[in-house]
């Protein structure tokens, strides 16, 4: 990403030893800020021309969803349109889509990579690229299904794009682990290794029942850092919190921290309350300098930021490594 | 129901755009409004002496479930009996019942008839019936059991009565479609047909699991109206939503336009957190001229009220139909 | 019925002290005894111009379900028609159905009376007559979904047509007891009243998880016998028995007596192996004198047959009641 | 407990007729009242040295369950150490603890007994021991796997200890009793008796899913009076509410009143919302002359504190018993 | 076991390369041997008076679950009493029991010990005595519910009796594990000790499930020899296959050695087919000299026997130990 | 396949009207045909040096799920390796496997491809390729898991390679679906399309639950011709049948014609009873000229076979598509 970013910032609250904060006028995002919206959240930002664009998940009022896009100055105060993204052909004419999720944005090369969760006979993994977001190329899915959470690289790997992503089934899935996938073109996909499982219930309860890659991996000298989601199951209901971990650089298979303690969880009141109670799932993140900027939808609802310094969370990692 | 009627109401809010609207002052009736009481949700009212008379649910604090009548001038501020409904022997003697709960009330012709979910060896439709909101006559159940959310038709169609329920299971159902039979005497019930099912996930998600009748349909020059809720199975429970049909006069099996979006969904406090959280349950509406009210439970805790225009509603079934 | 039927019969075996023993050549009816069939089981018989008649329920190798009229001369060797019934409109011009399966056939007044589960937005009891086993004509079906094993008695009780059936759900149901229902005129019904109940675990584990009438009732001096069917849930899957019970004459819905062991559970090879194992599924009882011949499906493949006398079963009802 | 002991308390809220009422600043503990914790809830307190000490259940960020020791003067503010217990061999040398929660402190003869559920190859009762809340000894295990809520009686009965207990599964039971059991020496247990169980839906649905024994019994003259907690399964998940039981004084299998209605049931904010929403779990109680104060866990996330008299409490019981 | 027994024993049949086989004749008691019984399994057997004795778990036609003495001269022919085993008081008056299945037989020091599954409030583990197999005292329940498959060991280990069981749930247990507990007087038990658990499904599919202590251990030089049961959960049901593990004389719950192959699964069709198919259930073993005669039962029907030498057994488990 | 194939076959049996038959001394191979095995089933064969090879499932008696080699010089009597395949590194250095089962076989060009489902972290599709089936170079896993089911067809559709499989989820899958993929290059697969689903109930309840593709496909004039399983969910456990399908030549995943009714579903005895009871699966089908011969795993337990000719079965599926 360009230095020249002005990123969204708040410091850290005084009395506050947390690694992470919340932003003081959460949520940035409300339910109802577009006219046809049910909810906003589990969103994806990057910097674009100066400013910032954004890939939302917007559920309608028939609570139907899909993706849109949005554009801010700030990183804080958006616009989002109207109407959902219109795809078109891109690496396929074959594009399909029951439903679109849960939206991650990538710049790889010289081109914006969309991701989401895609519904072609079961969720899967879409892929869309643009250069502009105003005109978005649906590609081939990535996977078969039953897939959820994908989330590229920001640049190829030994020569090829790479893929986060989270295999599991077609319901409220009560597994699910984080695999690496490579693709020589963005079309064809393989090489499909194990990345992190979920914890013991005894050594990290918070993240014993699913994980999933959350925002765009970033490289720090030390490794990828990446913000993903864990689930505990509760008595009553899944309760979905945040985390991070370092994946190595050339091998990213390879975790080389991940934290054993959450760094943000539900306990903001538009975290606990909302269609989902309980639920902070990261899906963005901006970073420059020392700086990182979380994007986060809560509760289902709402969409929320945290900050943190990275060389903070990379120590608070190698202290409190799973 | 009497062009007399002082109906409760209050405008749409400034700069609201919504079809329907919530009452500023909502809960209208709290969970601890009589002494016994854990919880007064899902109740049903209707136009009587110059005012209004109700038939409430009141769980106490065992949790049992209970009808009690209540009364009121302005069909806001509410006077609720002490203790339950005492039912007298109707058509039957066989007026045994486990418990009773979420009340219907529907005038015919002569008298005042009261439907609930009965316990019956399980959940069927309990009837009875009142001139006066002081003696209730209870009759035979409509249905066998599994049965909830029997709601009659104001007046006889083709000379018989006629009933909408929810045939089901006898637990935390997840499915759930709506059907209509009819009786030439309240008595034995047939022609059972079915008139609306749940939506597909990718059309309308918030009426994918299961759907129910609301409130008492009500004659418009269009059709009947009806309001009814919608449930989607999320990750953390069932979520109860609110939304309308329209069906044909002389054949209510058929439906004219069923709403897409919702008319009303969880997201004021009292519907996001109760005993039961993410609950909007329509139970009754009063109609006069062109305005109507809807009486819902909220959160299996309290119950709530909102507005909206007959013609609007109408209108956005048209533009808006499943 | 008929002092003139000649029954199909087998004495008891030597050395056999059971209260009812099996046919010696049964299966009677094999699973391909018609050219599409898959399984031919779950079958109902009546004496018929001298010989006798049934309905049988025939899944096809598509697994269809379906019934299909057949005729027999000493109730033991059986013709069955290739071609399912046909039905023509009764009472009623809506005779839809997804499928048809276990039917039971009752003799009231002047016409037999053919019940089973008919598929119709979910299984619920279809209703049809027939003069001559030729022409059959659907009635109103009788219930609400969900419901199975609906089983007539073979004359008015009280003035009123009276229905045993077992309201449960829409799939493998884990649960389901017996009821009564009546009805002036074959099209509506009502007076639902509980018959019977599953038996705790501890008592007669046989019939603990549900239960369902299986043979029409027929008159005795001392009440109304009636084969049933019992189901404990094993480790393996569901295991189908058979009992018997004696009905108040005047009061159907008061048992008299009922069997704590069982009559007949799955022994047989053809009762233990098949599409389903282990299950015997009484749909039809002949009697004349002190003789009784039950027809049982057995392992959802295949009819057999059991014999017995009525009064050692009523003793044996007295002597061992639950 | 000394009759010198100062009670924590507050005089019921004018115009409230409730049997026991809320502490005006609940919640008394904080999620985050010491560095490591994500919350802290279920806890225990006793008094001690003329003041108070407890131990506390403090999920720690990583949500890994410990219990902590923890001093106040008042009973109200408190102080608990940043590190968890660490337990030194008592009678026996294997003290193996996959995780602890849930505990509860009880004085008998000459120290303070700790119970807890202790992950020993799936959830059981640990036992433990201090005289100053500084060294603590683990015993062994009361029980085999699996079971929680072990809740010690506070004198011999009949020359033994006796503990209460819910044995159940490995999950997120769906069911639970309340069970005695005794022992002569701490280390061997048996005389095995059923003492309450859950009741049926009908009749008090608050406590018809499972029932656990919640505070230390103490002695009054009518006999040993409980608090425990009961569940109902609503469609969103667990409820738990309060209500207390009075067991016979020599015989405490026995058990003389139990609350039909709840005492305390979800309806705070801080009960409705946190980690698992519509919690209310007592775990201690304090009581000298007529008043008592119980502590409980709300929310799974904080400790809130009621009070109440004790003739009231027994009065009620026994005009409200199941 | 006194040495003078006469062992019931068949020569490996030729060309047979297993470890154990089954006997020729199997199966040794069908399930109709006593004139009540649905289906005689799981028993168990000891030398008793120059012959044997046994305790056989019959089910009558009710499907109530008993146990019944019986006796052999050979150990294959069997005479078992058409009446169950009535208790008289132990070392309790509290002797209830709902239901009482699955017994096994251990001789210790001066008279013979029965274990069972013991309904009392869920099932657990019962324990009675006898002399003579004529007069059984029946004992305080070894352990709070929810326990089956206790097997005590043939002497006191340490000073105190010693005991495996397998604490589970309510149902159709899908988990269990062996356990070991202690008792000074068998009356309290303590010391639980975790002993063997379920296989990974990689290692060793057949024991997955679940795993229960089968046979009374009898001592080897080279520890305690014992037979048990593993239980794999396909898509048709739970299959049960027989392995053998041995323990460390002194400290039982260590595991020297156990079968990762199984000694015996589901083959024969008396096996395969029954009221539960795929059962091999194993309950007592007979051993003199190096021979051994495992007793088992069979689909939940029916007892077999199967034969193996010791000294080959014990080399089997050393080179294919799990 | 060379013309030059002595096929294995036997006629259609006098009196037989099925389209397909039953080998008349299946089973051909036997549970314990290899040493270390507990059964053999779910196994593929191919033409091999004027004989035939094969790869086979044989599970040994710790259920462990392994791959061998094997060969025939009729196709009826085989040699099976006593030691599973040992994988060689092919396109690839990782060839983990946790497991291996239900593998498929075919020649593509110049080698022979297997491929089975392979645990990595859950089950997917593993693919190797052999020129002699002794030594076997294994390459990347096709997909992430979790996946069953991967046949391949005969030669590349467009330049690509082309595998139908069944994504699911990760225990006894309740859901699955055919869905096709291709890959440039065997490593890395995309362009992944929905070929068939499961039937409606009503339709073909045989295939309602599951279904997978059986057989490698093989070329008619008409299109491509495959056998597949079909499953439906009775209350005692899966039931496996066969079907067909012709797949247009050039865009395979369009389905011209699909058997309604199965062409084969479990009555022999070996299909009825065995390790799980009522399955038909099949893996291999040779052909030559107009004859067929389906190799197909029965219960889970042994290989059977059956015959046909093409023509019929094409005119079968013309004559019953669903």
């Amino acid at each position: 990403m360009t230095s020249k970013m002005i990123m969204p910032w708040e410091d850290r609250p005084k009395g506050c030893d947390d690694v992470m904060w919340r932003y003081s006028k959460n949520p940035v995002i409300g339910r109802y800020d577009i006219p046809s919206s049910n909810s906003i959240f589990n969103s994806a930002v990057v910097p674009f021309e100066g400013g910032f664009a954004g890939v939302f998940r917007c559920d309608n009022k028939a609570v139907q969803m899909n993706i849109f896009a949005g554009f801010s100055k700030d990183g804080i105060h958006w616009e989002i349109n109207h109407d959902p993204i219109e795809m078109l052909a891109g690496n396929t004419e074959m594009i399909e889509s029951d439903y679109k999720y849960d939206p991650r944005v990538c710049w790889i090369e010289d081109r914006y990579w969309i991701t989401w969760c895609n519904g072609y006979h079961g969720p899967t993994i879409g892929i869309a690229y643009t250069f502009d977001f105003k005109a978005f190329y649906q590609c081939e899915n990535a996977f078969l299904p039953f897939n959820r959470n994908g989330v590229l690289f920001p640049e190829k790997i030994n020569g090829k794009y790479a893929m986060l992503s989270r295999p599991s089934d077609n319901g409220h899935t009560p597994f699910g682990d984080i695999y690496i996938s490579y693709s020589p073109d963005m079309k064809y996909w393989g090489e499909h290794r194990s990345v992190m499982k979920v914890s013991p219930f005894e050594d990290s309860a918070w993240q014993c029942t699913k994980i999933g890659a959350g925002s765009v991996p970033f490289k720090t000298e030390e490794g990828w850092l990446m913000f993903y989601h864990g689930v505990i199951n509760t008595c009553n209901g899944f309760r979905y919190s945040m985390g991070a971990a370092l994946l190595e650089l050339q091998n990213p298979d390879k975790v080389l921290y991940r934290s054993k303690p959450y760094l943000l969880a539900p306990a903001a009141p538009y975290e606990l309350v909302g269609d989902v109670p309980n639920v902070v799932f990261p899906c963005a993140a901006l970073s420059t300098g020392n700086k990182v900027a979380v994007y986060y939808g809560a509760a289902d609802t709402v969409v929320g930021m945290a900050f943190g310094y990275v060389d903070e969370i990379i120590d608070f990692l190698k202290n409190n490594s799973l």
